[in-house]
């Protein structure tokens, strides 16, 4: 049952008189739950319950945060039909979209758990001591990775589960042994509270201390910020817009100590489609990318808005083909009326600057906060000298760029602000000679695709779901895989600490059988 | 010889009007070579340079980039007299300091040359496909870790050579792949001219491509300030005052695309000693911290500015012993008139706080810029109370704070800005009754010492040179060790990428034979 009430610590709690509902953009209906935003005191609990918390959580064995994380995805599980009814309803989403992002939830949720069971994750780095060194002897100095402190996490719109209340940011602060705040995404407050409700029955089914988790609701800006700027938080993870993130960051670097913030922001993801493909298989891309643009109404991260080509007959057909393959796709809900809103000013922006063409626009009627799909092109030249054009528009919209040569090509990747991916197709043999444009790719985004499309993140070990500035603010972290737990922890060095009171990842006798660096050599055994 | 000239990579130049001395503090004389500041056009020459060069110098392989290493160490080394005479002229630190460091500076450059060869380090991650997976086949994921682009280096005035122009930062920055550009530092110019001309050569002689270095000359903040801005730099790494080091953290984060600063800064590394410590070698501890207090005048970043112990007797002892063996020690030199200027106004401020006792203060004559070494006392509360007390004498100076009990240590620590490093002096088992305020300790620091003093940084892989704001602008890296590569990396996945284009660190047969996690195991085999 959604109550409307903030979350702190195991308590709720709804002493403000600001409130505010979601709304059902399929129904074009505002949802019924009532929720009340976090007011500065209820905050200011929530902060100071957290680093209270963090002194006991930081220490919890890996064994036990398992126990959490795995029981916060079995409660989520048990959420049932409750869960996807109330997702689809603040989203416009399908149901079976809901079920796959709780699955791939859960699944987070278990990697953590697995990862923080194995225990190496904490990159442990042994150099034993040499006492007989000349000039000096050498000390015992040991080193492994701890927790930052509490961390404020701001949910994304476009994935309610998967980077919202217990998603990807949550489960790698929590197994790294940080307390997590969510500052509710307004638009799926409802979604938020009932897995904060999982979350909050699994931290005391599993005997985590009070205050490790907790979900402030707020409608606009203020209790981000304060969240933010308040000394106690440690650090701050972020999916949306440039201008949301770019706002954080900007507040925690002011603060009289800086703390990190993650923020994957905005990417229009270019593909790269080489003359031979183009050739070969144009008809057939075009297939592929009408349903890659349009993907969950064009509303992934990774969606490809930039296509390039070698002007020519060939990607003049592609450009048709894919005009002519998009227009016959079922337009789709957007998330929220003012999702749509921005889709629609943002389009209106980009096809106002001179040079841009429409070239496929859908016409028919649609339901209100269906997004009509729109393919666009331009010149090389123009695309180059307008910045204008370089900027997202976050929905189903592409633009094709035709290039004069791939040097122009080289030129314009090479201008382009950082991205999370870019795509090159081609055919075998081809892309190395257009190694210099494949070059400068690689230094302005996060992943690099060969003969795919953007849309779908894998969740592995190898995954780099972010990349240089605006794509994400940091680009040596992660937001994606079991290497974005580095985001949440410093490493802290132990010099000729005794045994008995090292942490167990660093002890002599390796208790927790982890794989450590002992003097340059990485091994299981002990000392 | 000396030019006083920039290097934009391997050519000199010498554009501006402004020109600078450095000084010699121990013959209080400025030293006679003249250096000209770079001007504006120099700054974005050089940087357009960097840029240029990164192109090439990413994909230089690391047999290569170490070979370029170990040149420029063995071009320092030939410097010789030449180096070690300019480096005591500018610094007015003796000669064996100076061999001891260069030897440092020398060994870093080729544990990274080692770190290169060897391959490891840029974390190589795959997962393979598996084409058949239900519902959605898995793509081939591979990741590595790959440089950021061009690096400016602001060098420290305690450290012209281990944390200079070929310092640590450097090092792992060329390592990485990055182009160097050192903002001098303008205190020991003449020393950093040598050490440019020596990677220079090392860079000519090794085929490096032109660029790959600079050195710029700046007696003031401006080209700091324009290096900083310039959009062709991607990283910085600072090492010196809170107020530098925050002032380039500050312009880096308001560019249009922010960059990582790594700045290292201050830090008065608190000491705690523990009742049954004081009482059984209060004596003994009280000579070897006299020395720590003083080593280097006082300069280093791990001087023990802070010692904590619980009110009594033997506190009491142990004081006036450590007052009574400090105004034994001769005096030394400090650095420079200002540093010296400094130190004097930073003990001012603190000796006018109230409640502040100063208990020994060398009160013979001594040259010019030599400093006297001063101990203060002051109680818990007093100290809790005035935050000004808390800020960095940098130089021969130390506070004994006489704490009420270990609530109140536990207490002051909580409060504690974010340090360098923290050091408990404990008899057998008594650390195990002190556990809070040893984890409180843990939190605020970046390295912990059991019975030792904080001066003396290993330079190994678990060592961590860094910590909590304000120690470092980002506790999640550290200063020393091979891990120092991290702050000028960044990952970069490569999706079901041809096996012919791949780089070599992620190539189907292992070329380099270099450890990699592949589906979630350390290996070293091919796929």
């Amino acid at each position: 049952m959604i109550t409307g009430k903030n979350y702190i610590g195991n308590n709720q709690s709804a002493k403000g008189n600001k409130t505010y509902k979601t709304f059902n953009p399929k129904l074009n209906l505002e949802n019924a739950s009532v929720f009340t935003e976090a007011t500065t005191g209820e905050i200011n609990e929530t902060v100071n319950l957290a680093s209270k918390t963090f002194k006991e959580f930081q220490n919890i064995p890996g064994i036990k945060k398992a126990e959490f994380l795995n029981a916060i995805a079995d409660e989520i599980l048990a959420l049932d039909d409750e869960l996807i009814q109330v997702y689809c309803s603040e989203t416009g989403l399908p149901e079976g979209r809901a079920k796959g992002e709780r699955g791939r939830t859960v699944g987070q949720l278990r990697t953590f758990a697995d990862l923080v069971i194995e225990g190496s994750w904490v990159e442990a780095t042994i150099d034993t001591a040499i006492p007989d060194r000349q000039p000096m002897p050498k000390s015992d100095v040991r080193k492994m990775m701890v927790p930052l402190g509490p961390v404020v996490v701001f949910g994304a719109s476009n994935f309610p589960l998967a980077y919202s209340t217990a998603g990807g940011d949550t489960a790698a602060a929590l197994a790294a042994g940080c307390p997590v705040i969510v500052k509710s995404h307004p638009m799926h407050a409802g979604t938020g509270e009932l897995v904060s409700s999982a979350i909050i029955k699994a931290a005391q089914r599993t005997n985590m201390p009070n205050g490790v988790f907790s979900n402030l609701n707020s409608s606009g800006i203020e209790v981000g910020v304060q969240l933010v700027e308040h000394p106690g938080v440690k650090a701050v993870g972020f999916t949306g817009s440039i201008r949301g993130g770019r706002a954080l960051f900007d507040l925690a670097s002011k603060r009289e100590e800086p703390i990190p913030v993650f923020a994957e922001m905005g990417s229009i993801n270019p593909v790269i489609i080489l003359p031979n493909a183009l050739k070969e298989r144009g008809m057939q891309l075009a297939s592929t990318y009408a349903k890659s643009i349009t993907l969950g109404t064009g509303q992934f991260c990774t969606n490809p808005g930039l296509l390039l080509g070698i002007k020519g007959e060939e990607l003049t057909s592609f450009l048709n083909e894919l005009s002519g393959e998009i227009v016959k796709i079922e337009p789709s809900c957007m998330l929220h009326p003012n999702i749509i809103g921005a889709y629609e000013s943002n389009k209106d922006r980009a096809v106002s600057q001179s040079g841009l063409t429409i070239t496929a626009d859908y016409d028919s009627d649609v339901q209100t906060n269906f997004a009509r799909q729109t393919i666009t092109t331009v010149e090389g030249k123009t695309f180059l000298e307008n910045p204008t054009l370089h900027q997202e528009v976050f929905g189903p919209f592409s633009m094709v760029v035709q290039c004069e040569d791939a040097k122009q090509m080289e030129t314009i990747i090479s201008r382009l602000e950082g991205q999370l991916t870019g795509t090159v197709i081609s055919e075998e043999g081809e892309a190395s000679h257009y190694s210099d444009v494949i070059a400068a790719l690689q230094n302005r985004v996060g992943r690099v695709i060969f003969n795919g499309v953007p849309t779908g993140v894998e969740v592995c070990p190898s995954m780099l779901h972010g990349g240089p500035y605006p794509a994400s603010t940091d680009s040596r972290f992660t937001a994606v895989g079991i290497h974005s737990i580095k985001r949440w922890v410093r490493p802290l060095s132990f010099q000729d600490w005794p045994n008995e009171i090292l942490p167990n990842e660093l002890k002599d006798e390796n208790p927790l059988e982890i794989s450590r660096l002992i003097n340059n050599e990485n091994t299981s055994r002990k000392i």
